[in-house]
């Protein structure tokens, strides 16, 4: 079941930059994680922002839920969750 | 390069049945040609909503405006565009 | 799995009053019968307003999708779709 | 007498971690046991985001505000209360 | 118990003067008789709009929902409702 | 002449707990001299929030702006401000 | 006491034209004969926009809404009332 | 050439009180330079806000942008610009 | 002096199809004569929008009020202006 | 390929000068090169603002993200960027 997630990214100016940096690479290595799984299908950067764009493949709700709040970035972000499903147009069947 | 286009359809409630099927119609094979010749990557449909997620892949910003001008049912939507790039998490090398 | 769904209804005020009455007896219908079976769970009335709050529990997104479009009056609504879960505080087990 | 709550909790990133865990658990016990006592009829949480959906069953617009005003993270807390009622479609003699 | 409702009022610039005055002459009977009743506590127009600010006295929000749907301008009207409550600081004690 | 005001308040988490509580009762007194003079007609608490609706009687906009300016807790406050007038349905005499 | 009103004109696209025009004249003549007696301090256009900022000088607020509620325009404009009082910086006496 | 300029100011609750005053005389002193010289045409206070509302004549944009960059309290100010026209109707010739 | 212009055309569903091209003609000889002049410096598409951003270049707010008024699609624009002035870092003497 | 990006600058009231005069240098070095490069065709100030309007013209989305996330004020701007493309009445050959 797909959503679509956007995440703008607000790290405050005075935040350690060292503690930034370890936060950031968490948060890559657990998206990279996820987008092998098949749970984190796409991400793409919104150009010119801190922010991403991202289709997610979960279960249901609550997994989506779990899978958001375990973002090492999540306290910093300002999320937007959409529910998607097939578009009766779509030619791809591995699109949901 | 890709964008994100988000596209809420209101057709009016006394607008013609069978005009509107055919416009339907239209769009929809207008859709699926440019889905299989990969510039409509993606559509999903918005849970609950009648308006559709996409992703275009094209030229330039002056491909991605012929190609939603040419929209049958474009009279009929309100759009919303956002430019993408790749994610530097990104483990997709074609997904950008 | 659970949906809030917030549905502003709006008839204009030139409608058939015959149609916008007999539209409404198939929308009273229709949710009685999604009440029975358990997928529209609650609905109530904004207190003053010509709107619901509206609890759904469905198999997933594009359940949803199709429960809600076939709305008798969906023409002439405004969505507003929540995707809900289960809160750690909750101590009612069939209530997510 | 029903209401809709929906509560957006902010704890900010320099808080004691240790205050705020106390906080959450007092919140915990708090709202399990006006869940217990049917004053706190449903919670719900927004899939993504640290916000819940809530239905209370009060006397009165007072008790409501005393209710709310007595969460332990009240102080964090961005409310939007929306008054309910029994909607004429409902077939749940319980639920209104 | 007190309520806060403010209404906008837009009559489409079509529609038949006589009708109008005839909704408009039921309106003002109705409210005055809700008033004389204690049920509309206050009505005070906004300086320079087509709308009010009142304070309804009723039982619940069942009461104020029929008491608001019943108006003969509700069909031109757009509603906001805000529940209220007897503030700390008030010295009178009629007034919540 | 009559304005409604509705002011809300935020004080910070941090900001000093003795200092919030001299500020309140020097608000609360400075409410009851004015409402027991009669410039503050009417104050109501909105249900579940730390706002408040006023209705203020004054001489002019400028006795207005003094009469707001003057309340201790006006730095924390948010006002806003909409002038009032007589609603030709109002059958109280001296409600505007 | 002054009072500034923005007004935003939309006459309807298949309005009569000579009634339009004879709107305007009523319009042109009603605002300058209030100019001349000085209620209508001061009216400016927005550039671009069939838009305007006017200063009102009124007695109080009702008659600032009799004013408003005169404009043969009234019903195809939409207000903006923002009660003015005097600056405590301004040098002009006759200002405020 | 006439601007509207709605200026809101903010200054953080602790910001040293010696240095607001300074600034604030220093800003009086600004404005009633610029009245005099004709630039700053008029000032009114937003009854029950810190807001004001100016009109500014001045040779051009850039005129204006200098004027406004140099008030003393322009960090603490959030800033709207309206350029003004003469209007139609006006009879004031000096008004414009 | 520069301002920016964005206008957002809108012509309705029903609108004449000659009477529309017989406009848009018009329009478009409009724009390149003041194009031509120097007067109308700029003029893009919003990508997937039938909405522009224009720069123009005129002697004043009058003068940019006069020439968008003149528009012959103006009465089915939004417009949304910008006074610009020289930015310091600018390279270009002759652009702004 | 051309993108409107509007720029909205905020330095902390408290931030150091020293480093913002530092920073500001950097940013107009770094601008002045893009500009003369042909990457940053426009730069306007907006009248009264912090605030710039600036004009692209880059290869890609990618070219624009990198460009953009370079400035060294960028952790202090906020960004709306907009895809632009050549107008069909545009007489100027090289403003796409």
């Amino acid at each position: 079941m797909l959503f679509m997630v956007e995440m703008d990214v607000a790290i405050p100016l005075d935040f350690d930059a060292d503690e930034a940096a370890a936060l950031k690479a968490r948060e890559k290595a657990y998206s990279q994680d996820l987008q092998a799984s098949g749970v984190w299908r796409h991400i793409w950067r919104k150009a010119g922002l801190y922010s991403n764009v991202s289709i997610f493949d979960v279960a249901d709700n609550a997994a989506l839920h779990d899978t958001l709040m375990a973002l090492p970035l999540y306290p910093f972000m300002t999320m937007k969750v959409t529910p998607l499903c097939r578009h009766p147009s779509s030619i791809r069947d591995d699109d949901s």
